[in-house]
């Protein structure tokens, strides 16, 4: 098939400074790349790694993965890449949400933001197109009314009244706005509502240092999406769908109890962090488990088995209702509850889903704020369980309040700031919701991710805890760098082309592995990719981010977690994290 | 003389944890070493770099210099040193006081503080030595009421009521105890006030962390100091008297004006950072350079010329009282007039005397504290030169608030919480009063040192602006680094003996140069040393020092100034900082 090789996908290059959009194809070193793969690329060849990562010099990226907008299922994840406010480094953050089903629909393999805008704060993209198979986008730069300091769901009501209720809206709250470090970046899910987030190492301040509040992408009305097979295309994309179908996590414990199934898991496992990582196990929580969810969510009407994207069919997203039956939020998943709830001593569900509601109106990552609210806590500003004072601190960052301030700021400078020495990062970014010490591999992802502390990074809690590939002892500390390299390679290809990371769940069980999607790739663009070639692409995307983390002041010393858990043990396992440093600075 | 080298100081080695104090001779590879040779020595050494700074196991280090407590002349510099909070690598901050003096005298080299106190907050050093010759020091840990929460005089005053009037108080205030990034360490002058600090990279948090409020040295009525060849010590004390006494800067211009006889000199060179960097000149500098200052000094019968150490022949520091003759501050000196005046656009002494005042009561550097709040005032949380805000937001820190909080953590954590880009500093360090687009030898001193932005790790204002050793053009950028690493080299190897910094403003305009202390020293020790060493010794122990920081995480590229100074043009010169980014990085 290498002779029909064919990438025929365009760039929308905005430099906001001049007013200047052009639209032009793929430069031949980025061709047959998506997602990840295309922003971190980018990056390392366009962004100054000096710049102050809310300089209007540091580019913003968005890239649909490879196979995103086709029928491949639970392929519609789009990738946003900048030198991340919070870690200093390079940072890749992904979304599901209508925004790369729409792009890659279009046409499109990456945005391109540079500069400052003057006045204009909204890019709008159209697919203008009279006829199938010309491609005619139009994208316009706007001055919007009444976005500006608004909260996420308001302002995204009245961009979809202006342009119409379809369109996908990527928009940043007033955190951003302000240029606060756990910024994050809101994306709107298939009802139209700002619940998905691409959440991580604050892009909604590098968007927001733009000057621009959101990005704009009418639905298009048909599909540009070519293939050189598409016969082939379509019977791996079957295939694909099969394997997770058969799968019992992708096709019955994730719609049923959302990716809230891993609380338990968690805490039956001792690594479930719990009040600020000093304890593998929360009492409390049966009242915030999969199984508490999934009954509030049904008792009060709500919907447990939501898809975050067109296309996905494992659904483990949801809405959820308030007491009186009214929406509360959506999107609400294991990450946050754990960190707004474990994290913090909180077992409360309705203040759970309310103080995510709020982290999702502000364009603020949940996960961030919990593990910060945690380390205030921590500081006994506050107490563990303190809900109420909890929620105070989210509501001062509404406020701008010198507290709301150092809120907003993450782990790292709440800590500072209240004289707190456990911290539980790696690179500024806060970790998420599992222990280093209960599951070594995952905490080598944290320590060795350029990406700073990260779960989906290489997610090797598939094989410590869900024992889907492999069985894999969590507390074993040798083998965890190699263990998790080979979880970050493969990651970073799913990445690249627009796979949700949930697909490993029944990929890493089933023989047959990623082979479909490795077919669908070759049949959509004619090239010649096999198995062996996943983890070589993964690797070379990870190398790029390595270096540039290296040019930014990171030296290969950064691998590794905090002290505090290489010295305090976690009492469920009396274990403390004992990876060997060599091999993560070798990594 | 090197069959008779002969180091005999002793090293006192505290592990609070278990009440233990052991007094030791110094082992071989510590010998002939001092000040920051040894602090950064024993850091590589001892102090795993992945410690977090306010962990018990940051050991605390404190050195007087080689030289200290011998009749050379302005020898009685002390360093401390100690993995930093605020630029998380490295740090030896320096001090003038009565403190070198009274270790040196009594024989001691090194003193260690390991662990965390559980309830004793000071540690007493005293002679208890009966007989001429005889090295008998007691240690003893005690229990003070009344200093806990205090501010630094009132509680050095607390301190001398118990332990003698005569006695140095090394102390840390407020500040400190809270573990604030900026936190400095206070020491009692030769009047017993604590107006000399160990300012930078917030030392100060350190002694705090380990539950220490204050070490409190007696005066020692007798020296041990002893010499192979005291003759040749005394002709070489004598004439390095004489360099010093025949530089007009070191016998007119510093003890006529002190150190802020820069103030001017900068101002009309075009390098005096006004209103955060944003200009190199200041309207009001009239109103607050060494002419206002001696003026207001004399008119209220306060001192111009004070000595910041015993033995000093230079006196640059002064004392300052307010409009009634009251003294409000001492050792109020350029850096601080700098930050916290024209920085902030403030050109009225007795407020700057007031808040310089205030940060050694709060016990935070006042450098720091200048340029943090310039970058809020850059925000437009208070305007610029707005003098009753500042005081207010220094004020706050006494308060613990919030805001308080963000201040006392430095300009960077400031920068980040208030959405400011334009922040001077290098590894977290607030630069000092000299803009390196101005004096590109300085700013290559800031990008480089180990110390992060720090004007006495290389002074090369020596050579650009005073034309002390050669004229070197300030605006010339070829040559820096080589110039930069020639002074950096040469400060290493001062630090390490106890001598001021200024003494270069005289050595290296007399053909005399260094040789007398380089004598000084093969007399006192039977060493056989000669000029060619300084730099050899410099260069190891800057070597140390960056491979301390890598593994504390810093790669090579985190050599370099913000970007903004690479971008945005100083208005006096229409010059930006360009000093070729690969010589900084392969410093």
């Amino acid at each position: 098939m290498s002779k029909q090789k064919n990438d025929t996908r365009e760039v929308i290059d905005i430099d906001l400074a001049e007013s200047k959009i052009e639209i032009k194809q793929l430069t031949k070193d980025l061709e047959f790349k998506g997602g990840r793969g295309l922003t971190s690329k980018c990056i390392s060849k366009e962004t100054d790694p000096c710049v102050h990562p809310l300089s209007e010099d540091n580019n913003f990226y968005i890239a649909p993965g490879l196979l995103s907008g086709t029928p491949c299922p639970n392929s519609g994840r789009c990738s946003m890449g900048a030198k991340s406010p919070l870690t200093g480094g390079i940072k890749e953050t992904n979304t599901g949400g209508t925004l790369a089903t729409y792009l890659a629909r279009m046409g499109i393999a990456l945005i391109k933001i540079k500069g400052k805008s003057k006045k204009e704060n909204v890019i709008y993209i159209e697919d203008i197109s009279k006829e199938e198979g010309n491609n005619n986008i139009k994208v316009s730069l706007h001055i919007v009314e009444n976005v500006k300091g608004k909260q996420t769901y308001e302002a995204a009501k009245t961009l979809q009244d202006k342009f119409g209720s379809n369109a996908c809206i990527v928009i940043i709250g007033p955190a951003g706005e302000k240029g606060y470090l756990a910024s994050c970046l809101c994306i709107t899910d298939i009802d139209g509502k700002p619940t998905r987030q691409a959440g991580r190492g604050g892009l909604g301040a590098v968007l927001g240092s733009k000057g621009i509040k959101a990005v704009v992408v009418k639905k298009p009305s048909k599909t540009k999406i070519d293939y050189i097979d598409k016969d082939n295309f379509m019977k791996n994309a079957k295939e694909f769908t099969d394997i997770l179908k058969k799968s019992e996590v992708t096709s019955k414990s994730l719609p049923d109890y959302g990716t809230n199934v891993c609380m338990g898991a968690m805490n039956n496992s001792g690594a479930l962090p719990t009040r600020n990582f000093s304890s593998g196990k929360f009492e409390g929580v049966d009242k915030i488990d999969g199984e508490a969810l999934r009954n509030t969510i049904l008792n009060r009407g709500a919907n447990p088995t939501h898809p975050c994207m067109p296309g996905c069919i494992i659904k483990c997203s949801n809405t959820y209702n308030d007491e009186k039956g009214k929406e509360l939020t959506g999107g609400f998943e294991y990450e946050c509850i754990w960190a707004l709830g474990a994290n913090c001593g909180i077992d409360d569900l309705d203040y759970i889903a309310y103080m995510n509601r709020l982290c999702d109106e502000l364009g603020i990552d949940c996960i961030e704020m919990g593990v910060t609210i945690a380390v205030i806590m921590e500081s006994g500003y506050i107490d563990f369980g303190d809900k109420e004072g909890a929620v105070k601190l989210l509501e001062e960052i509404k406020k701008d309040s010198p507290l709301g301030r150092i809120v907003a700021s993450g782990c790292v400078i709440a800590g500072a700031a209240f004289g707190v020495k456990r911290i539980p990062h790696v690179r500024g970014q806060g970790m998420p919701a599992y222990d280093p010490r209960g599951a070594k591999g995952i905490g080598t992802t944290y320590a060795t991710s350029p990406m700073g502390a990260d779960h989906t990074a290489g997610y090797t809690i598939a094989d410590e805890i869900f024992k889907i590939g492999k069985d894999v002892s969590p507390l074993e500390s040798k083998g965890k760098a190699a263990l998790s390299k080979e979880f970050q390679q493969y990651t970073a290809f799913l990445d690249s082309i627009g796979l949700c990371l949930f697909i490993t769940l029944a990929t890493l069980g089933d023989d047959r592995g990623l082979k479909p999607a490795v077919e669908m790739l070759n049949s959509k663009y004619g090239i010649n990719l096999n198995e062996e070639d996943i983890c070589k692409i993964g690797n070379e995307m990870l190398q790029l981010e390595i270096e540039f983390n290296e040019k930014c002041g990171m030296s290969k010393y950064t691998n590794d977690v905090p002290e505090f858990m290489r010295k305090e043990k976690l009492d469920t396992h009396d274990s403390v994290y004992d990876v060997d440093e060599k091999e993560l600075v070798e990594f």
